[in-house]
């Protein structure tokens, strides 16, 4: 008896499911959700990747979960829910890869980071039979995407259990730049909590040759680290996120230069013609 | 030896504890509130539902603990500490009810989840010996309301053995409404994130006969869900936490409308007579 | 075997991380920094102290890292990373006390808790073994102090593993006041969520015959409790984390009184002569 027990009661399937939505922190959205995955199974852990995405925008959630969930060890069950046409006609996913799991809304949320993974499995989300009842028609959050990924943290179920396999997934509608050449063009796609831009442009795009990042608003010398220029001025560097970011050292560049995401951004070669210096 | 230490290492009592609170998480207290929690009972799970609820507002915890706390798993200790109160005459309870654990002060944030429990038990936390020593005079989240839920955690101790019975708990003041009939009258309970104002009518009460929704500002029609109406228009939805609330489709209702909580709300019968168009 | 593999399985060495940052809650940067130490010490529980430090701000986190790292248990592991030089020359830091252990860079944002503290060792992290490959330049929370925090939580390293030995650590410059005689004189540290002014002038220095605390701008009694005043009135506490305070009884005494950090306080004994009246 002790012996058929242990497994189960070690924890031996023991998972990680991480949450990454527009919920905020203020309200019980994101508590709930959790106390829902703990009643289906009690031995996983939830993490928090963020809840700051804003209400309904749908890139800045995939943005940050494409910037995480590579940190996290294989088998992470990755769940994103920005849902602004809950209730409607969307399709809700679940996604195997070659690493991880990743569930949510069919609407682009997953798209930037599953772009980066050798995807195994794509599922609809069909069989009421692991969906809390009744599901409400405006927090699918709790009420499917949580069981779900609870269910498929207990590893008792297969991706094939949850639903009809389908294709492909929606994308993340994304503006098309050229990203190779004697100026990389591109945009700014998130603005975060110190006031850098993080733009499209990959630090792998733009390589030692590059040397200055323009905006529409100021040029910036791309540097190895925030601290190689001055305290107060500007700077762009490869980010931690995979792009180029432009800040400014112990400042906050999105302020100072009026920066949104969407700006137009240029990364400028060594070898390239100077540019026209900015008003 | 081994079969003696194997229930206590293999966490068989493992519990959850869930936090609601006004701290916010700018500052420390939520971190320590855990630590003194895990510091005397390390297996426990402790997840937060919020702590956003504005500084020393009862009804906003009370109301976020409500819509949450059944979600969890049987068992689950619930604190909630929004304490403006604190180092006065309050007094400081635990309850057991058929299903759960609440433990926080006796001013009411406990009261609306209460209200739909079956309760066995009222007991007021005045064993010293299950408080931090000393207690301060303003932080009994820490001090007081976390050891006693960790020493309930540790399933060693019954309420018995925290104080004395009372027989009751304090209520939460809520506005008294007619809340049947062809025109169901309440009030906006609950501001969220999103914008939606959530009202105290409950989904039951507003069956499918009914079909608008009235604040002083403006009319919204009743439908399953927000994208019912096209995007930016105003909608009513019987909501997640089990009340209707009024929103805007991809939009902000609060802003829009300048909705606070205790505006009154009416919902209208389809047999009702109409009511005048709001300025 | 069953015998063998039993304490690993059991976690018997599970350990606990704290996290003490500026990184904020919007962004993925918490999250991140969790799945690398999960990948690396999956038994590991992770307790955020906070996140909500203003950018930069080393003395902040410091301030709330102090005030909460001592309610955690005996061996946990306090990472704490506000960073504005990262990338620069700062040194990284483990540090072993006699209760706990310390990880973060050395420029002062662990120093107020380690004063506190019975200092065993300091080393340098210096051994990129232990690091993310490659590291960052911008973000070291994740790729340098995450993992060395996570290998000393599986109790295989030791911190002589990490690097040198480096005799002292960066100390945050704190304003030196006079804080014994009949006028104690200290500043605001800390502003906290309730508009609580949080001094640097201990309790213990402002014992029972202290009896008013004198900012600029009003005068506040000592007293025990907010609720010894009426509300909305000024009160000045000992408060709960181990300093002096001045509040409002359900108020916000920072907004009322415009106070600042580094703000200039007195605490005043019954035998001092009367100070002027503030304007």
């Amino acid at each position: 008896l002790l012996l058929l027990d242990i497994p189960a009661l070690l924890g031996a399937d023991m998972s990680l499911i991480t949450l990454t939505t527009d919920f905020g922190h203020a309200d019980w959205f994101v508590g709930t959700t959790k106390g829902v995955i703990l009643s289906i199974a009690p031995d996983t852990t939830i993490i928090d990747i963020c809840h700051g995405a804003p209400p309904g925008d749908i890139r800045a959630a995939a943005f940050a979960l494409a910037a995480a969930y590579k940190y996290f060890p294989q088998n992470t069950i990755h769940v994103a829910v920005v849902d602004p046409s809950v209730g409607g006609g969307r399709a809700a996913l679940a996604v195997q890869t070659a690493r991880y799991f990743f569930v949510g809304p069919d609407n682009g949320v997953l798209s930037m980071a599953l772009e980066n993974e050798k995807i195994l499995a794509v599922h609809r989300l069909e069989n009421a039979q692991y969906f809390l009842s009744p599901v409400s028609a405006t927090f699918h959050g709790r009420d499917v995407f949580a069981p779900v990924a609870a269910h498929l943290a207990r590893n008792l179920e297969s991706l094939a259990d949850m639903g009809p396999k389908q294709e492909t997934y929606q994308k993340c509608p994304l503006p098309q730049h050229n990203q190779d050449g004697l100026l990389l063009r591109g945009s700014v796609a998130y603005i975060d909590r110190f006031g850098n831009a993080i733009t499209d442009i990959s630090n792998d795009a733009a390589g030692a040759a590059y040397q200055i990042v323009w905006c529409s608003k100021a040029a910036f010398p791309l540097k190895p680290c925030y601290t190689a220029m001055p305290v107060g001025h500007g700077v762009a560097v490869r980010g931690s996120s995979g792009f180029v970011e432009i800040a400014i050292n112990r400042g906050n560049a999105a302020e100072r230069f009026n920066l949104k995401v969407g700006d137009t951004v240029t990364v400028r070669h060594f070898d390239a013609k100077p540019m026209p210096t900015p008003l």
